[in-house]
């Protein structure tokens, strides 16, 4: 069925009573390097979000395109709200598709800083019963195709994100810029101290922005992430259609 | 200049250091009726804003679709969130802009029940010196011309929106059922009962969702709303982007 | 029946039973240009309040004298708090009324900076069934009157208002400030700059802090104004008395 | 000088810049048994507020007339906020004061359940720097005359309140009611077990809502208790008025 | 039984099914002057708490360490969270144990800056029907014990207070220093002016920072005042024990 | 150095003078399977922490015992604040230990459920240049070790804590039910459906409440645990002890 912003009111009232699931994506507006768009993640979430639009059983919401990405600000375009408003902003918009009789839904994220506050808005939502949303990483499930595709431990601005841009929209990387991505990038996320995990800001550990090899880039590699993300969220999708609402919820005391 | 999110961090910081002033649309995803999408506001915010483009003194930022509409909730499709939660989230955007450079914005409303908070947020940007950002409601700089146009009082999914919308998506507009948007209006917003403004919610007092006569709509008056609001927002961009950044702060004690 | 604060708690039984509707005043403390006393708001909300004193279906609440006034903070002697404080301050009170059975009132309003607050505080109490209590802003019920007794637009400190105090309280009007009060006066509320609302503060576009023509003002006119508005809060207060409870409430969705 | 809601923003100018106090009366609307106005503590607090009137230095600002009553809420008429509502209602209005330089204060407190969220309020003005506004008790001033003049422990519509508002305001004394306050008094506030204060609300521990022994009430001990507090209050303003600024922030590190 | 912290959730299950109350111990990390421990407070309360440990009808919780305190911040080694943050600390506590069943609890509460918190705390788990959880503070249950014991007003770092923890942990005692305790210290807590209560910090009326007569410090004395706290503890939790729920809630309105 | 608490404010003095680092355990009161102790995550962050007391660079805090861990709600015995409350004061405390000099600091943390938590307060107090104070999770230092001594994936109340406490607190382990705890455990934290982490609560996938192989527990291996972690928080704190303050605080713009 198309997005629901699409809909007038008077369709939207069937196309809720056929939807089983919400697909609702996040995103950011952030530093992503010198060869990434600032888009990148929302973009990459509404690139799988529109796929189910393909579905009966799925709505779609519009994009939240600015999210938890404070750690970012110190390089230029890099936009952010706090944690505790992005989770508002998700939570009291499910909450207000629910009121329509849609109980169900997926937030489909792009972006990892955005992750605990989608996890406790998702807690919130279950606790009382509204809804049932939990938070999906595109990246988190296609962990065992990324190690074959890639060399490199990665995580922001690497070269599955490099690759998946460029398989979504060529015109929004850089390729000269790859060089001097990965020249300035950090192998992997964050900087640990003797296990003390610091590294509050990318700039306390990254040069260009970047983390891991975005030289490696491909638009080829790009497109086959996409298609297995997008299967995965497919399947999940399924999987959330058939479940009945009352498994959903939080259990009682044992 | 390209949208904001379509910039790297290194072609962002060019454009930043030219950038003037930021346009941020805002709009919601609320009933409009029969006829018209639920994304009538924000994607009129939309279109109006990527006018913007044009101009190398102006950036613009991605749009925020889910806006101030629990007044609109008993009607499917409508989403919201709360004014605070609004107020927070456009306010912390742009404070995360200024932390660029960029410290004057025209925040482009589709909504009008945005505007207390969009007003709320722009006043405290105004207070702590981070950003002069004032809210521009599309409908209030063509007033007179929309008399001309049109022969309604009108205020939501009216002939004037309608018409917009018509002109912006012809796709999103159903002429067929115009004549059951209006037959279930109400002449005018709200409802007042010896000087008292009641009509707290949409429901209250239209039958249809929409308050006005979209039947006048006609997608030539579309644009022509379209073109001459759109002339209002350069001339305010211009404005703008002349105005000292000291000029705006607000004044001190008398 | 005798204002709230002046029976014991065994008379506030029988009142409270007999109550249909409780009266709240709220107003400001703030600057009123240079003729009107800086307390105009809440003493002329006081002043319709007391009117209902007459009755046996109302029960009148304390004035609530400080409000949302940081606009005219440039101003000796405006004194203000938050929006969210004077909204949480007045729903509250009215929230403690609920309590002992009195779940209608009209907060009978007399400065248009509360009326968003007071507007979300009603708002708030009818979603949570807990009261029915819409703001009744004096002015707003003469307005055809207004237009036939004063040439001017005004908003502020304007005729209409000075009319109105020097009706009530003589003392408290100059009226050899008249004329430097308009002097320095706006024609209309704000400010407007290609369809933008600015005018933050007062000060913005107000030399003496008027806005209007108070040199119109005219004590006998007060009285027609007083009277005008009196009479439709009085039938405000007669339909609301009559009206089911269950039939305030928000209704279910559509 | 007069009150400052009787000033014109022109002459508030001048009396602000004389005054060298400001006084600000809060209590609240609530049972006081069988005998006594509900308005008792504001009433008690305006009252002695407006004595401060007589003063060249000292201005009085509008009484705040609900306060923190949760614990009388079970007894008719009985008006409340929170704490944090109150704290900041009262917080908010002297800070918006301090703008026009009048940074010392005096919150003439008439009842006790306000004493906390008075002395957070002053706390935190003092902390910032922003105005030094301690609460003053108007019992607290007189506790050895009370121990002369009344045979009891009392705490609330005791003989001592009865006796004042006697004083102030006959009419709204009830003598009748006197005895029936008495006889469902408890003697001392509140209700300890074994250490332990428990007695959350009035009704825990007192029939009537009294506490003390009303019967005793004395119109013209009443006029003492007045007089011998209005005098405390004012060697009170003059030593504050006295007080260098400097001398009234919080002291630095040890 | 053991403490709550040393029960797997095994014979937790077994544990909270035998207890009809829980003891949640409080206190503070603050100066008390040269003599005693900066942990005196939270010490004292943890040491009454464990007592509870003797019964199989109590269990206890883990001791809050660190209270309201912000009072003695000018001292050396004062740590100190804002009222609310404690009152959220110690409330939740309490609600989560609720939800195993045990919802009748007393705070054993170490320090007075605590106090208004914790009733605030009680008075919503009350409001709620979450728990029933009154503070217990140590010295207001032996006040006799303590005139008889010694000569002073005291309120902190005083004699009393010495004497317990010289009973409690001697080598957290120094004695050497009690009479610079008492050289600088106040007679009584506080600093009144007319009535009006002053003092907001310690160091305003305090040079050592101890209140009382801390040479009068004895073991011995401490024993007996912490013998007789005691049983006043376990008599309030028999009581308690004994108390039917139903009997603890708030009382419907008159 | 003795942990703070045992200090006198005279002694504090001179020892936060000396302290170049403060150490704060954290952990939590919640259900750890069948056969290990509540009190498991704060008693080891209690013990790490003390082997700091030898330092003279050091001074060591007392322990937050209550943390974040709502998950584990439905076991019997679990406490839990939520995540705000915990963040505010750990932050708070640490903010008020700054006032006397020391501004850096360890978290030592002992329940992974508080981390993200902690890392907010750390960022917030790194932002305002109050003070750096990172936290370090036991667990994370030791990940090579682990790997080496147990054959787990494990997570929660697995075989490396239940070891770790055995060595620690030998009586609060039940050995004889470390089988059950196996029995009933998950191989991993969580449960992942097509890529989405679910899993919100404990028991959605755990039948008691532990996660890995606790039968591998060893008291010898857990001794290992122990000093090596040991060793890499001292390290830790000589790093931390010698960096700069001002290389601590967060980066400017780029």
């Amino acid at each position: 069925m198309p997005p629901l912003a699409e809909h007038t009111t008077t369709t939207a009232a069937d196309a809720l009573e056929d939807a089983e699931v919400a697909v609702i994506p996040t995103g950011s507006t952030e530093q992503h390097g010198p060869a990434l768009a600032l888009g990148m993640d929302h973009m990459a979430a509404e690139a799988f979000a529109r796929t189910a639009s393909d579905r009966d059983d799925a709505v779609v919401l519009p994009t939240v395109p600015v999210g938890v990405s404070e750690h970012h600000r110190q390089f230029d375009g890099t936009l952010y709200v706090t944690e505790e408003t992005f989770e508002r902003y998700v939570g009291e918009t499910i909450s207000s598709l629910a009121e329509h009789g849609v109980r169900k839904a997926v937030v489909v994220n792009g972006h990892g800083g955005n992750s605990s506050a989608l996890r406790r808005a998702a807690r919130t939502l279950r606790e009382d019963r509204t809804a049932f949303a939990p938070p999906w990483n595109w990246w988190d499930s296609v962990e065992d195709l990324a190690d074959d595709l890639f060399d490199e431990e990665g995580g922001h601005a690497d070269a599955m994100e490099s690759s998946l841009l460029w398989h979504l929209r060529e015109d929004l990387v850089d390729p000269d810029a790859l060089e001097a991505a990965e020249a300035g990038a950090s192998e992997a996320w964050g900087e640990t101290v003797h296990g003390a995990a610091l590294g509050f800001d990318t700039i306390d550990f990254s040069e260009s922005g970047a983390v891991g090899r975005p030289t490696q880039a491909d638009p080829e590699k790009g497109a086959q992430v996409f298609d297995a993300a997008r299967d995965h969220l497919h399947a999940l999708l399924d999987w959330l259609a058939e479940r009945p609402l009352e498994d959903c919820w939080a259990r009682e005391h044992k």
